[in-house]
């Protein structure tokens, strides 16, 4: 009976160090889980910028940061780049949706639907659905004068604003959901 | 001499009354002076937008507002309400510079030129000058996907963005200025 006090010190020793070396464990995997996600996020890009770094920034964010929905609104979409950034973001199983003017994408609009990508466009032949806007896991914008198209990205003076605010994300939320509807082909009319 | 502390008080009691009716007056000119300039300043604007609130808060904005100064950066400018707009700026007197593209507003150009406004133009034949972005005062930055013709506010799917930002504005009015000197048809190259 004598040494049962040691037997529960060494127990409850042994607990602790198992309890600690666990927790160590879990602390450094949700840090690396943390570092891994954190994306820089500026507050505006302008192009043209020669060296490529604010093109890497925007695309890193359409690709990489996307975890539950990838919502697009792009007037004119047909860039190399952005269409492999959506496929990647949907291949990972993200719901992604995109909007655009049926003018200037066809054969894009094609390989996006094509990869099982969900593709909704304005019918009107009058009027331009102009927009050039995304919005990821509904609380990040991405707005601007920039098409994603390979000239807007390479060659043209424009500007993209980066913005989790709020006051902008309930108007474009609501004004994507407006257009979605609007623009689905099989809404009775 | 047993009247002169109840004349004194008289006088104290006047004066005290005449600097209230002056400090009663001056406060309410200056609370009309201040609902006179306050401008509603809505976070965002998208069109279309039937009733025609949208663009006639936008153009009120864009002609009313601006007291020192109006820099217009947009690519496509021949909408006659925006035109109307800038001029009756520059002929209250405010200094406004206009940036714009070459390439579908000859007219509106000469039309600014011959008013007395500062246009310079992107020279480049290859690629477009395509921000949509004006500064009010340069505190105030107006931005989207609108171009300043009539098709932007009465037909296409557009957006504007207002903010008064710092983070956002500093950019621009970088972006702005680089520009400015860019286009500077007398510099030396």
């Amino acid at each position: 009976m004598a040494g049962t006090p040691p037997t529960r010190s060494l127990l409850f020793f042994f607990s602790l160090v198992c309890f600690g070396t666990l927790s160590v464990i879990l602390l450094l995997k949700t840090k690396n889980k943390r570092k891994k996600k954190r994306i820089v996020t500026p507050k505006h890009l302008f192009f043209p910028d020669k060296s490529g770094h604010n093109a890497s920034t925007l695309l890193n964010l359409i690709s990489s940061l996307p975890s539950h929905s990838l919502d697009i609104c792009v007037y004119c979409l047909n860039g190399k780049d952005f269409l492999e950034a959506i496929l990647s973001v949907h291949k990972r199983g993200v719901p992604v949706r995109v909007i655009t003017d049926n003018e200037e994408s066809y054969v894009q609009i094609a390989t996006l639907r094509k990869g099982g990508v969900q593709v909704r466009t304005n019918m009107s032949s009058s009027y331009l659905m102009h927009h050039k806007f995304a919005i990821i896991d509904r609380s990040l914008l991405i707005t601007g004068s920039l098409n994603w198209t390979r000239q807007g990205l390479n060659g043209n003076y424009e500007n993209v604003i980066i913005t989790d605010d709020v006051g902008y994300l309930g108007g474009f939320l609501k004004q994507f959901e407006e257009l979605w509807e609007s623009f689905d082909p099989l809404a009775s009319k």
